[in-house]
């Protein structure tokens, strides 16, 4: 019987991350031990109620409303609560008292990353977050070591999964937003107020922590250019499908140097857009997450898997636990964070991109040569036009007035596109333009 | 101007991924030199002929074939020569003078592992081997670190480039094995002797390594199940993918506990085997590679990217090389192999799992009867029996005697389905058993 050193681990939360973590070092104690070299000793997890119905169960008398004196017997302090206040006022706490923190907690991250991760360099504890972004999937550690030695170009992530649900269900049976809202909502994949996910500020936060790491520069969240996907309506599902491509929530982030124009920079944004079927990130369903990244020598690399749930990030929560144990079992170094790049956070008028326009137009002789002279006016190309299959309402064919055109372009400037659309919805003959997405992958 | 220390990094090999190396480390110095904290100082390069034509190029001042000394002088070792000798000699020695060695060289540690990691742990040193599977793709640290808190159940990878590239020609073509394997050879993707590749050794060295580390367990390669692609016939992939299946060459590394049995250990085995449309895996085309892993936590998860090329390796091996520079920076641990599961290593025997069995049957009343009676006897349940579309030589039609007899079961016992193609070759209708392919992550 070997006689391993103890840590001593308090877990703040006892949600449905909680009760995972806690129930896998109850159950899981000696293998974990094994691992590390040590024996891992949950001392406590604080809650704001203790009569609680937690699922799995956490053991009564581990649970306490004490946090702050919980903390303070601690090696480690996993933060698995949400939310800004009181995560923050907790962890800084930990920190200060020398423990290492793991935490799943993206919004605060995001929010003030900054701040978190110089305290922890100066008292020199570590800050794990793997779980804080896309649940189970390893993507923090990837990039910060493994690309270590390369340069990550772009990465492109879908690590929303209840928008990546609602965009799915919406292409498999021709759902509604609002229908396929209402399914990931009594699944469980949507909170009741939807904002954080469907507006797209849920994967902002996470595109800010990511950008950060491949970059190594500080991401200043309120640059994160967002668009949600409560505009996406089943008719611009349907025309892109018939396209090949299907239309995903992205969080992108992107390494743009174009010393022509001026550009020398990060370009950090959320948007909805088309990916060709094709592409690897097109294949994810339902409420998974994936991200892919593009480096100078990897190449291209994606990293999938489930982006919420208990059990799945109750996994990335451990593996930092180990991660932290093993460190304090050999000692030396964790995370070094660095930022040292500075680089500017861009606007999202500097990225270059393709873009599928959809105009709802008189249906009469001329006006496609009026569109056309538009696009040709803002220097943005014209790759492909089609005349839709339905319009809002119904076929076009019915309505007999107006007509859906669908116009794809060639890698055109943000800017010039932008231009393009506002001189688009002056012409006499467009009624609207109904929707412009970016196309990305292709 | 920050003055750094500078670490002293010999490079052993100059091929196509040393050739990478040193002018990533030559190009990149001031970006590394900041991400590390130190300046990686690259004393050396070890090749056989000094005259010898490189690309990218290596300066011919760092040009050496004095091997053993470049080690000596050396605060980290990168080797990325390949082969067993003098590789082996030559790690070994740079671990003995303390050097952390950073491998590329899946044979070496498939084969002797064991013993380099036992040295390495002796003296306090460090042995990375990233870029040894999979390329590029980051899966050695998520599997060591992010995993190391759940438990992996199973791994299943397309580790092989070469064999991908075969079969998904074939699948989508319709080339023969030899038409598929001598485009393969034309745009480099296979060797002169395509033997390593097509005969399954190369995958069954990476599924050694992937299953020790998922495992935390000591895998002896000659217990790894092998099976390579020649085998495979144009008509085998036309009939699965006709039944909705992609042909991959798998490895596979599955926890097996099934007290009943007395089946508990570690099962290892490459084989090429049928994996449904719908599968992440299905979607990796050419000569790319991924692993899936299962986990109790985690569920399923996916690392996907291009497994081979030069710039791909050396951008793996420059992730590891600047995981052991920081290492010597900031001071601490590494990798903390451990091996303490000590599982043991099953044979192919004792796997279930389902299957697609192929038979060239007399075309006369009463086969079908008579198979189906055979499959029964050994308790494995059929799912599905199609009568083929094409024969070895040509339409089944057209032959009149025989017809091609296609059968997909329920998951059985490897045993059960050995007895039962043992007993179907026995039989006077079956003129031959064409193909006996298993499927994998139905």
């Amino acid at each position: 019987m070997i006689e391993y050193r103890s840590l001593r681990v308090a877990l703040l939360g006892g949600g449905t991350v909680g009760a995972n973590v806690a129930r896998r070092l109850i159950d899981h104690a000696d293998e974990l031990a094994a691992r590390v070299g040590a024996h891992i000793d949950l001392i406590g997890v604080a809650v704001r109620d203790v009569k609680a119905t937690r699922s799995p169960a956490i053991p009564a008398h581990l649970l306490t409303t004490d946090a702050e004196s919980l903390i303070l017997g601690a090696d480690i302090v996993i933060e698995v609560m949400g939310g800004i206040e009181p995560a923050r006022t907790y962890i800084t706490a930990a920190l200060q008292s020398g423990a290492d923190v793991v935490t799943a907690n993206k919004a605060l991250l995001a929010n003030h990353g900054t701040e978190l991760f110089a305290l922890a360099e100066r008292v020199g504890a570590q800050l794990y977050y793997e779980a804080a972004v896309a649940g189970a999937i390893p993507i923090i550690r990837p990039l910060r070591d493994s690309l270590a030695g390369d340069n990550v170009t772009r990465i492109m992530g879908i690590v929303n999964g209840t928008t990546n649900f609602i965009l799915d269900r919406m292409d498999t049976d021709g759902s509604t937003f609002d229908e396929a809202l209402a399914v990931a909502t009594e699944l469980g994949y949507a909170e009741a107020d939807p904002t954080a996910d469907v507006d797209g500020f849920d994967a902002a936060q996470k595109a800010a922590i990511l950008a950060g790491l491949a970059f190594h520069t500080t991401i200043d969240l309120s640059s994160v250019h967002r668009e949600g996907i409560r505009g996406v309506s089943g008719e611009v599902i349907a025309l892109a499908s018939k396209a090949g491509y299907a239309v995903k929530l992205l969080a992108i982030a992107e390494r743009l140097d174009n010393p022509a124009d001026g550009i020398d920079g990060v370009s950090v944004r959320v948007y909805p857009a088309l990916i060709p079927r094709t592409h690897p990130l097109a294949a994810v369903r339902g409420a998974n997450n994936a991200v892919f990244v593009e480096a100078e020598g990897a190449g291209s690399l994606m990293f999938y898997g489930a982006g919420a749930g208990g059990p799945e990030t109750a996994s990335a929560v451990l593996g930092d636990l180990v991660s932290a144990s093993r460190r304090h079992v050999i000692g030396g170094p964790g995370l070094a964070e660095s930022t040292h790049a500075n680089l500017a956070m861009l606007p999202v008028s500097a990225i270059t991109t393709s873009y599928h326009v959809t105009l709802e137009v008189a249906d009469e002789p001329g006006v496609l040569a009026s569109v056309a002279k538009v696009f040709a006016d803002h220097s943005v190309s014209v790759e492909l036009v089609e005349q839709g299959l339905f319009t809002s309402e119904g076929s076009a064919a019915s309505k007999g007035q107006t007509a859906t055109l669908v116009i794809g372009t060639h890698r055109a400037k943000e800017s010039d596109l932008a231009a393009t659309v506002a001189d688009l919805a002056k012409l006499k003959a467009v009624t609207s333009v109904t929707s412009v997405l970016r196309i990305e992958g292709a």
